[in-house]
């Protein structure tokens, strides 16, 4: 049979195809779905999920005009694939190709850019508002998924949205399954699906109730409430939407081509704010990923026959990721104090092992960074050690409550923030590249990062000696494979690790760029140049003293971190030298004050300096131009 | 009549009480309550509305056993009162006296430090599920209003604390009026109390649906939906919560003690999640204060036999906020594009003329700042020109909105943070000490602090001009009395203002602090120290060349900023001057590395050597320390 897909070049197409034609369609952007994320990793759950979904809105809509918002955006793989984006699309998430999320520069279609969950409706809300405000006659349509309406963001725009009665179609996309297993009271809200049984008993229900009315003198407030009980087990995941002033829509099965098309024709007509429940199948069409929802929601490359992971090299080191869950285990076999949380990322941040080792003592919030800190400060005010691991870009959402409810009260929570630096393919909203600048600016709070594993090991120990709160970051991807001692030894507060011992330049480097440092000067020193190395191991407190000392007998001084450079740990670096009046050259190596693309976590590095290699040319350039000024001099 | 108040001095003798006292106990911390604050200021109207709920929680429960948890903190005056802080009381909000909000280090019965909105329900939910990890048996109360509800990080704490069925009591205190006017739909959902002519309509249609059911082969799901629709005007606040797996109880009159008695007492026996919903009145008991909520919820000394405020002396110069308001619709008169987003505070932001002015350009969102700073994001990906007031210290909610909403897609929307620096008596939760800091670490983002109201005027017109994002922010309170030109010019991106010139030093100061840098520049002229002072304007991007070729002819600069030393404007100069390898000493001067106390404005300037005294003094040592280099050299 002829290929459809390579026909669609733009929504006009799809819109030119015959009905009968669409399921063959599907089919093939299931295929080539697949095909590509096979080879370069990605969103593969949630994107076959929504297959016939976005057929269902490319043929509806008419964007660019009308505006489709894909919330958290890995989900927009078929919408790429429809909108003029085939040809690129085998360099999904990779180099300079195309993102694995929606983006403005790659494509008129994409209208919002998205990386983090729950901004969909905000941002369409606001596009809604703006359509009015400028007299276009356009449609707004946002799409969710059940878990990212856990956070709380979700809801102030709904709120807000129904309180303006604007008109725009939020579809709700429930796969009954965000990333790990779906959080919260709301879940089962939702899953109330309405069925004969439930009607059956509430008919009955009423009719007792109805008997009541002819009754004189009867207090029909009294008899009211009765009826509210027994409306109780009735509550439809409409009536929520409705409390929000929302027309609501559904349940409606999500793979139904022509049920979705015909739903959304009607829904676009309605003046206000319209909820359209749909039901999918996070995988669907691909029987591994239908099978093992988890495992594909987000995964590296595979065998698109089977569905199988190639197996890691034999001797490949540990995650950091698997490092922190495996030692939080062991950590909380002795300290009956600590509790785990997570928000909504117990794969991801590896506290499976917890969540089943220590279920009692373990918390997982949903998508709800804000109120999975505050949470621990809670626990941490009754004097129990909370441990919140949350990614370093999540924790953004949270910068207040860790500033308030935590910090300003120095109550002893642990923030582990994994994929601190740059994390590769996920790009710029998944770049942990901020967290030492903002939390550092904050009082009371102990930053650390480790170089290894062993050090990570021995920052979490740490952590829980302190009373107050300690926060540490590292990196995405393998550990160093650096030997895991029986008895794990906790560090002193700000105290740093003289590594190297040199003359000619000191480098100062933190967590993952510690390893490059070294490597960099073990290559000079081939070549004469002999420099001391420290790894700060404390972004605040600053190993004070010692770096000073170090830094008076230094020719100069190169600072090295996978974080923005302003107001970072070079930037405190200097702060320190300010403050005591030292006057060495210092250079500053990190993140540059732009946002970083998507790549291999190696490419990237190569591109912004990052590694052995560049800061060892640096060094080279420095160091002639200081015997330069030395021989001049 | 014998005083009652003066006896209790614990929880405990209030529980000694006879219950017929009770009234004359909340009249008389009524009388006090008003009292200090007419005197001190502070938040009148939601701590006279709860006086009733909280004798009657300190009856029911027993703290500090039992946890009370006040949402935001302002209405916890009475609480206090009751806590043994009667002394302390007329030091309310005062330099080194009581706070306004609960702390822990204030008394046992302030478990949690607040301040911002929102946290309490997942505060309690952490302590509830430590005191059943720990194995205690106290019980846990958070109380909140109806307008902290719209924040999001609120639906995440019921939300899990539902699907937890954790024991705790959370009281919806509903007095329909948070800040300024209730936002949302959620409201509207709240206020459909139930009434008999609700009922009624029920009940009639009700019965027409049911005389469908003896008919055969009726399709049972489409009848159900029918139900649905005719149950959609039936639904209570009780559903809602229901709905999260809440036991409701409510709504209660919020001011009769011996009901609030009987139903805390009930509630408190449930094994799980429990909530009452209560109504009571802002400014209870105080006339002014209940005819006029708005005014006395943050109010500063007033008569407390009138009500009025004192006014203000004829000569006084405008706020930067009113000056901001104003500014704002006379360029929305010409500028169709602008919109005006607020949270919660159109009269504390100023915006209030704006929303009269232009209502169809004005939103206020509720308490979200999150979904304002998104929403935004939304308005101005269509070519609008939304702008954003949000004080300082609030803008902490939405780091991650303003980093990937808005600067991530370099979209051009205006952040306009007012109480940036110092606020003076509500402390330590309010003042906007972090801004620069987490701000400068933002790509795309232009940052700017004015030195007076007319520089504020030219920013607010040069961030129009800018198609990216733009963010000033400016101090609480009067500004300096500049005149305001009929025509506002606006400045060049980046261009720093030279204010005098001098070859004994450069002091290099942003936003408020600018004036004090130059009166002590003026102080010290007199005494033969010639200083430059260079008003930065922007604190990104920074005026790079003019600063460096001012600063390599000056003996020492100072930097002076109303913000944390860490990461913030004086770290930006230091980051600048290394990267070209500039060597001058710096000093630096700002907020230090801790939370700062409460006290007048004046009063924390002074203990932190932000103004011109202590700079004069700071910088006649330096200037002696350098004459003796020069001798001695």
């Amino acid at each position: 049979m002829e290929r459809l897909l390579p026909q669609i070049q733009s929504p006009e197409q799809l819109k030119a195809l015959d009905k009968k034609q669409l399921p063959q369609l599907a089919r093939e952007l299931r295929e080539q779905i697949v095909t590509t994320v096979a080879a370069n990793g990605g969103h593969l759950g949630s994107s076959l999920g929504v297959v016939e979904l976005t057929i269902a809105l490319h043929r509806v809509f008419s964007s660019p005009a009308d505006k489709i918002l894909w919330d958290v955006g890995h989900q927009a793989y078929a919408h790429k694939l429809l909108t003029g984006r085939q040809e690129q699309f085998p360099t999904l998430r990779q180099w300079q190709g195309l993102s694995g999320f929606p983006k403005r520069k790659e494509s008129v279609h994409d209208v919002f850019d998205v990386g983090h969950s729950s901004t969909s409706v905000s941002a369409a809300l606001g596009m809604a508002v703006a359509g009015d405000i400028l007299g276009a006659d356009d449609r707004i349509v946002a799409v969710i998924g059940d878990g990212s309406l856990t956070a709380g963001m979700a809801f102030e725009a709904l709120n807000h949205a129904g309180h303006l009665k604007q008109k725009m179609v939020v579809i709700l996309n429930d796969n009954e399954m965000s990333i790990s297993r779906n959080v919260g009271a709301l879940s089962s809200f939702m899953s109330r699906k309405m069925t004969s049984d439930t009607f059956i008993r509430f008919k009955k229900e009423t009719e007792t109730l109805l008997n009541y009315i002819p009754g004189i003198g009867r207090d029909l407030v009294g008899i009211a409430k009765r009826a509210e009980e027994s409306l109780k087990s009735f509550m439809t995941p409409g009536m929520l939407f409705e409390g929000f002033g929302f027309d609501y829509f559904g349940p409606l099965d999500g793979h139904n081509l022509e049920d979705l098309m015909e739903t959304l024709k009607n829904a676009a007509q309605i003046k206000g704010p319209v909820l359209l429940h749909i039901l999918t199948k996070k995988g669907k069409g691909y029987e591994p990923a239908e099978k093992n929802p988890a495992k594909f929601h987000g995964i590296g490359p595979f065998d698109p026959q089977t569905g199988e992971v190639p197996a890691p090299a034999a001797a490949t080191p540990p995650s950091y990721t698997e490092v922190f869950g495996r030692t939080l285990v062991d950590l909380a076999a002795t300290d009956q104090r600590i509790v785990a949380i997570t928000a909504a990322m117990a794969e991801g941040t590896g506290l499976k092992p917890f969540s089943q080792t220590y279920p009692q003592r373990f918390y997982d919030v949903g998508i709800a960074e804000q109120h999975a800190v505050t949470f621990a400060a809670g626990l941490a005010a009754r004097g129990l050690r909370p441990v919140v691991a949350i990614y370093s870009t999540f924790m953004q959402r949270a910068f207040d409550q860790v500033l308030h409810d935590v910090c300003l009260q120095n109550l002893p929570v642990t923030l582990a923030l994994d994929r601190g630096g740059l994390v590769g393919a996920d790009g710029p909203t998944h770049h942990g590249a901020f967290d030492l600048s903002f939390l550092r600016s904050i009082p009371n709070l102990i930053v650390a990062a480790p170089r290894d594993e062993y050090q990570l090991q021995r920052l979490m120990k740490t952590a829980l000696s302190v009373d107050g709160p300690f926060a540490y970051r590292y990196p995405r991807g393998k550990g160093t494979g650096t030997l895991l001692p029986e008895e794990i030894e906790p560090v002193a507060i700000g105290q740093s690790e003289l590594l190297r011992e040199g003359p000619d330049g000191l480098l100062i480097a933190i967590g993952s760029m510690v390893q490059q440092a070294l490597a960099a000067a073990e290559q000079l020193a081939t070549e004469g140049i002999d420099l001391g190395v420290l790894d700060a191991r404390f972004i605040k407190p600053l190993d004070r003293d010692r770096m000073i000392a170090l830094a008076e007998n230094a020719p100069f001084v190169m600072t090295v971190e996978e974080n923005v450079l302003q107001g970072g740990f070079g930037s405190a670096v200097l702060e320190m030298f300010s403050d005591v009046g030292l006057q060495v050259p210092v250079i500053r190596i990190g993140i540059p004050d732009r946002f970083i693309e998507q790549g291999s976590q190696a490419q990237l590095y190569d591109s912004l300096g990052l590694n052995a290699e560049h800061m060892a040319t640096r060094i080279r350039k420095l160091v002639k131009l200081e015997e330069r000024h030395q021989s001049a001099g």
